[in-house]
């Protein structure tokens, strides 16, 4: 089975456990069989290897994501880069293009797309790869899954089959409704609209060279950041005559918010939590290094992180977008391929890091115009280059970088370094970057 | 007028902005005329002092608390110290031999002993001077305060007095009942006991020669560890025939949970709070340095300090102690008379604390044996002397101290400090204190 994941932008839904550097398939909240926390993306990738061991899993994402998609996928998984955000459909096609050319993907297979961020069970990835074989025979240019509704939802599109079978032509597709609307669908047997796709590479191929003027996957991602923004359905599924509808009544949640991530919660609270007396429905997620206690609540989210605190009804959290919006937005927290970082203090002229490199990763070599920065190894051991002028160094070693100084720092053991930056004007885009010679 | 204001001890009922270092008395959330952020322990003493500016105003408390009430109230204050927590009838005690020795106030001038917390407001603090005027008086041995009750509340002692005149003898003294109980009583014309009392010096000096066996100040001093708990209630106030009660019927709260503390406060929220939709009786108290997002609660109260982070239903508050008692105890962060200090991070093997020194003040001339600290400077100027040897420093400059080096550092301008602790044990116990020559 060729599998493309989508995943998506950041999303401010889930803050404060979202940012521009981390997005909701990546929070660890879902207990494995291990006892080990997991996130969205790990839970889905496991699954489908768990389903399907010879899978080919691609992930199409943005730049800023493929750090955290290799630290938790490894380096087996493919990746799409996409150079912008052009909706769905450059993205399914970029994807595509690149498991065709780079991945050697045969014109006559199947290729299955999805979202990445769905709560489901293992019965949805067998029925992914129904849906790949259903692709495979020919039977139809597109296949999509849809999900038997469980209520009447104006979250989602609808898809009118023709008929009741378990696989079915598609009568019509349907914009979101409102309630009502949606029930007289549902009497009509329609499905929620899922976003899952499945069809041969010759036909996106075709699709693709259709709407979009390019040689190769070269000259295709250097052109994407001018490409049209323009979603898959819009661009083909509601175009194409040859279209079927396989059904799928197994569990398939949006966590799209609090209020939905927290029923997929495995446990009530995941970090340092305290759970007093007389709660009731109530969920935390605790990021931070102090102890959160959660007493008399009824169906409450609480979420920590280095971003901020949330605490919210579940149901009024789906409205948290516009006050997350004002909130000052910089980054506290971030995962990197080369380990993490955490804000710890910010004053006027200067701020404290905790960075952490893991054993074998190193910085980039660089430089800032207008801070000194000063290092102190927590623990841990590696080298030191600061101007061409290397040392070992470490826990207890300082080492002082002036302003124009080009540094890097080498990880030979995970090593956790307190870096304090100082300097007038300390901003992420005050950076120069240099070859090691 | 003389007053002997009680500060009692930390209290986790007010967690997590209480702590062994900080009691509730000195938790900023009261707006004044200026707009400024006062603490209860300021706002009783600026109120005295509005009614009576001569007024000699004297805090009994204990060592702990010295630094944050002379940061306050600054040096006019005057402070009893307790060597030990002893239960009210020594600290009273210990208050008025410190007031008749080392203050100068005569037997034959009236005392005013009254709790540092209840939040109340002028009328209070005219009730108490008409309270000293009637034990100048002299009709009487002790003279009370007794609140009209507004509920029949199973939390406070009753006064019964003889009439229902503004000032009328005691008949007697009921412990705390229960709500059917406490209606009798109130029935009855019964008064709450705030532990508010006036008596003449010349009658507490009997006293307590009576009960202790002390020659003076000093020699009490010494002796107070040893001395027998006991409350001045059950030592005095229940066993004098002489004594009358003045009722005072207006604002009284006792602030000693959440719920009635957020009661009193000003404001909705303290710190950086955003306040969503649909939020109802809801008070935040944000003392980090990362937003809280509310939305859509009731009746809840949210306090965040470095010491953790409270999310609770205001009447579930009362409910706090056991959870607090099972949580890690240790102070993230404690206001000292020379500054303050919080902890940013924790490691095995490092801590990360921030100092900030207030311009004029100096750490201790100390030493640690089992760990290294490096300071970075990150704004203001000073000195340090590390083994005898000065140096002046400013914004940028590292200091390395070894195990084992006696240093200091003597704040100029107001200094900020990132200090990293490295070593196998990292405790507040390691630490040897030197003159400085």
């Amino acid at each position: 089975m060729n599998i493309l994941l989508l995943s998506g932008g950041s999303g401010k839904r889930l803050w404060p456990l979202s940012n521009e550097q981390r997005s909701k398939q990546f929070i660890r909240i879902f207990k494995n069989e291990n006892g080990d926390y997991e996130s969205m993306v790990e839970r889905i990738y496991g699954s489908i290897r768990k389903v399907d061991p010879d899978a080919r899993i691609t992930v199409a994402t943005a730049k800023s994501q493929v750090s955290e998609i290799r630290n938790r996928l490894g380096n087996d998984v493919g990746i799409s880069v996409e150079p912008a955000r052009r909706d769905t459909f450059p993205a399914i096609v970029l994807g595509c293009v690149f498991l065709h050319e780079v991945q050697s993907v045969g014109e006559d297979e199947p290729v299955v797309v999805c979202p990445v961020d769905p709560y489901v069970e293992d019965d949805y990835f067998r029925a992914l790869k129904d849906l790949s074989d259903l692709a495979s025979k020919g039977e139809a240019n597109l296949t999509l899954m849809g999900m038997e509704p469980t209520y009447p939802s104006e979250k989602y599109g609808y898809i009118i089959p023709e008929n009741a079978d378990s696989v079915s032509r598609v009568n019509c597709f349907k914009e979101k409704p409102d309630e009502k609307t949606a029930e007289e669908y549902i009497a009509k047997g329609a499905l929620w609209n899922g976003g899952i796709f499945a069809f041969k590479m010759s036909y996106i191929l075709k699709k693709a060279h259709e709407l979009i003027d390019f040689t190769d996957y070269d000259d295709l991602y250097s052109k994407y950041e001018n490409l049209t923004k323009i979603s898959f359905d819009y661009a083909v599924v509601e175009k194409e005559e040859s279209i079927q509808v396989m059904r799928f009544n197994g569990l398939w949640k949006d966590l799209g918010t609090w209020n939905t991530m927290t029923e997929a919660m495995t446990e009530e609270y995941v970090g340092d939590v305290s759970m007093g007396s007389n709660n009731s429905n109530v969920h935390v997620i605790n990021e931070l290094n102090v102890p959160i206690l959660a007493m008399g609540l009824k169906d409450v989210v609480i979420a920590a992180s280095p971003d901020g605190i949330l605490v919210s009804d579940k149901h009024e959290s789906s409205y948290i977008k516009p006050y997350v919006d004002k909130l000052d937005s910089r980054v506290m927290f971030a995962e990197k391929s080369w380990g993490n970082y955490r804000v710890i203090d910010v004053n006027p002229g200067s701020m404290t890091i905790k960075v952490t490199l893991k054993a074998g990763n190193k910085m980039n070599y660089h430089s800032h115009e207008l801070r000194d920065e000063i290092w102190t190894i927590v623990s841990g051991t590696g080298r030191t280059i600061v101007d061409g002028m290397e040392q070992v160094v470490h826990a207890g070693d300082v080492i002082t970088i002036q302003a124009g100084c080009k540094h890097t720092i080498i990880a030979e053991t995970e090593l956790q370094v307190i870096e304090v930056q100082l300097g007038k004007e300390i901003s992420v885009d005050d950076k120069r970057k240099f070859e090691l010679n």
